[in-house]
């Protein structure tokens, strides 16, 4: 048996943490499992070393501060290694540069093209427990790279992935993932599983627990990922392929982003090209478009909605007013007052009439719907704010996902 | 004309500080240097991480300890470069991996066995500054070693030595090589040029500007080091290969001690073996002892007098009883309050008298000496620790080092 382990910075946050955690990594590695194990740095030390950068530099050097900062998440992998040993324990820490994780060179921001098996396999042989500094890697020159805020969860799958490991086991700061935010109602229940695809729309939906790549990574690779708390023991949730039992529940959880702001582009003369015209320059610009939505043409103009981060609104909106201006189109609004709710569910595939309950539920709490987006195994509507956290619990209860009213295993 | 410049920990202490380095290092490079800069570690910064290991662990493991405290330097040269490319210089860090200072695999004290020059001279011809984290090195499985306290001198002169450099610069809080410490008196003056086995001699006898590693590794590759301060402008200290015209001055400096304690086996029966009887201990301890003195035999018994480091004093004193006691010997005894004052000079290969006039100098002063020690090129007298600075006063007017007496060119 072979587990990667990956634990976050908050996990790894003080030298009393780490030794807790090499009392967990111990634990399992008693029960006869090969251990690798991949860190992040503690917690408040990426953000120590960017501002030194920052205070060095208005715009540091990518490549120079991509060498500045793998250097959190390799003292973690030495302190870990050290108290590890101390326990009496074979250990080694390796670093992306000695493991060889080969990543492109866009430094800040590196995507893994390949993970070499032997040096770690070689350790593993020899007993020894495998710590992992997470986050970085080295490009074909041999630069260090780093793979952006949350890498230490895609080096924890990638590193499952190379070594065909039977589990990837991530440790964070809340105990699994849950049907909807707690923080919303206290009726929202811990998933004992989930799907990649749902966790997929879930987690780029608004719950933080995994990022997305990570979840991606282990989708293609087939990992099973299983999301548990540092702090708290228990079964936690496990992101795995569907199994035919789950498809009995149609919706897995209900989600709420109030990070997007809504911006449309109205009586836009309605020819080819009009889309290319409204997108091409939010695309140069870098800007992320989420939801898009154009209704149907009357004398032929047309509006154009469409969502992006409440951060990018205002570039959007400048971008766009030059534009409308160009395409004839006669207004531009910006409405930063929305919230977007989703159900995820990968039951949806098989099931008839799951939108048409969601728009009376919402329907019959008085709130009205300015978007609708949908997609295989998801729907998301965008409603006013204010709404947001009443639309929240209505779903959650009508799709039976409520802590007291639904059976624990899925 | 290519440079390789080595800035110490407290003349990269804060970013004030290292853009500072960066605009000294700009300045050379305006002259049309190729320019290698090594730093050390932020001030501080070594000792603060090793805090985290050693309360992580009582013992922590050599390797990973190298892992974690090597990360002092890589943030250093991160920050110099991100400066430097600020600035608007094309520069680049690049870490002992990435060049390939190769090391043996002696963690926290390993010796580099080679420097590969292809990297970094690829770099230079592309006009880039080269910035290199000092101190750490890699063995020749790929392992993070360090090379021990003050090993980012050894670093600057390896890297000169592999890049054939026509200087190496060493930056540090003194302005050069005095000619005795200035604390004891003002009238020492800073040397223009010293030649390596001069330095060798002044820095093992407790001079403390540069490591003694690194003035033996330059020596070796004919490496000129020019000692300069970081904070003051000044022409620093050559230390290079003697020539004809140095030979002139017999004595460059005067040298005082007073970390070391004397301890005396007396009355031990004179056969052979009994110089490793009491030596072979010591050695096994990894105490190390400076000078050993031994007395002509009378009656078949003599007295065996050796100096060693006072930390080193009390455990030396228990194996000297022990060995007292097997040898047949009578008293051991411990004297602390010692002084060594040295006088070094390659002029003493080809000049008689000097000894003489050592001990005259002393004696006038009424100056009892209770061991004597001489090489090739110095003179060393234990004394009682009270007379230590009024010798060094006096022997530095002796030999005409006094700052308003001599040429400042030598």
């Amino acid at each position: 048996m072979l587990v990667v382990q990956k634990y976050g910075g908050t996990s790894v946050g003080t030298l009393e943490r780490i030794r807790k955690v090499a009392e967990k990594v111990i634990a399992y590695k008693g029960k006869g499992a090969d251990m690798v194990v991949v860190v992040s740095a503690m917690s408040g030390e990426t953000d120590r070393l960017l501002q030194l950068a920052a205070k060095a530099s208005s715009s540091p050097d990518e490549r120079e501060l991509d060498v500045l900062i793998s250097t959190g998440e390799q003292v973690t992998s030495a302190l870990l290694a050290i108290t590890l040993r101390d326990l009496g324990f074979h250990t080694v820490s390796l670093l992306a540069s000695q493991i060889r994780i080969v990543t492109d060179s866009a430094y800040g921001r590196a995507r893994i093209e390949e993970v070499e098996r032997e040096k770690v396999m070689s350790a593993l042989r020899k007993g020894q427990i495998v710590v992992v500094p997470g986050f970085q890697g080295i490009d074909s020159e041999g630069n260090i790279t780093t793979l952006g805020r949350g890498g230490s969860d895609t080096t924890a799958v990638a590193m499952a992935a190379s070594l065909k490991a039977d589990l990837c086991e991530i440790y964070t700061d809340v105990d699994g993932v849950y049907t909807t935010d707690p923080n919303i109602t206290a009726k929202a229940r811990r998933l004992e599983r989930i799907s990649y695809d749902e966790m997929l729309e879930m987690a780029s939906l608004g719950a933080k627990v995994l990022q997305t790549r990570s979840v991606e990574l282990a989708r293609k690779y087939k990992v099973p990922l299983l999301v548990k708390s540092s702090f708290v023991d228990g079964k936690g949730t496990l992101v795995c392929e569907e199994v035919p039992m789950m498809e009995q529940v149609v919706v897995a959880g209900v989600t709420y982003n109030k990070s997007e702001a809504k911006i449309t582009v109205s009586e836009v003369p309605d020819r080819p090209g009009t889309a290319s015209l409204i997108f091409d320059p939010l695309a140069e610009a870098g800007i992320v478009v989420d939801m898009i939505v154009q209704n149907v043409s009357h004398r032929g103009l047309t509006d154009m909605t469409f969502t992006t981060a409440k951060t990018d609104a205002r570039r959007a909106y400048k971008l766009m007013e030059k534009v409308a201006h160009e395409a004839g189109a006669q207004v531009v609004t910006v409405d930063e007052d929305i919230a977007k709710i989703s159900i995820v569910g990968s039951g949806m595939r098989s099931h008839t009439g799951i939108a048409t309950k969601m728009f009376a539920v919402l329907a019959k709490e008085g709130i009205n719907i300015e978007m609708i987006s949908t997609s295989e195994i998801k729907i998301s509507c965008v409603i006013k704010e204010k709404y947001g956290e009443l639309a929240v619990r209505a779903l959650h209860t009508a799709f039976g996902l409520d802590a007291d009213e639904v059976v624990e295993e899925r």
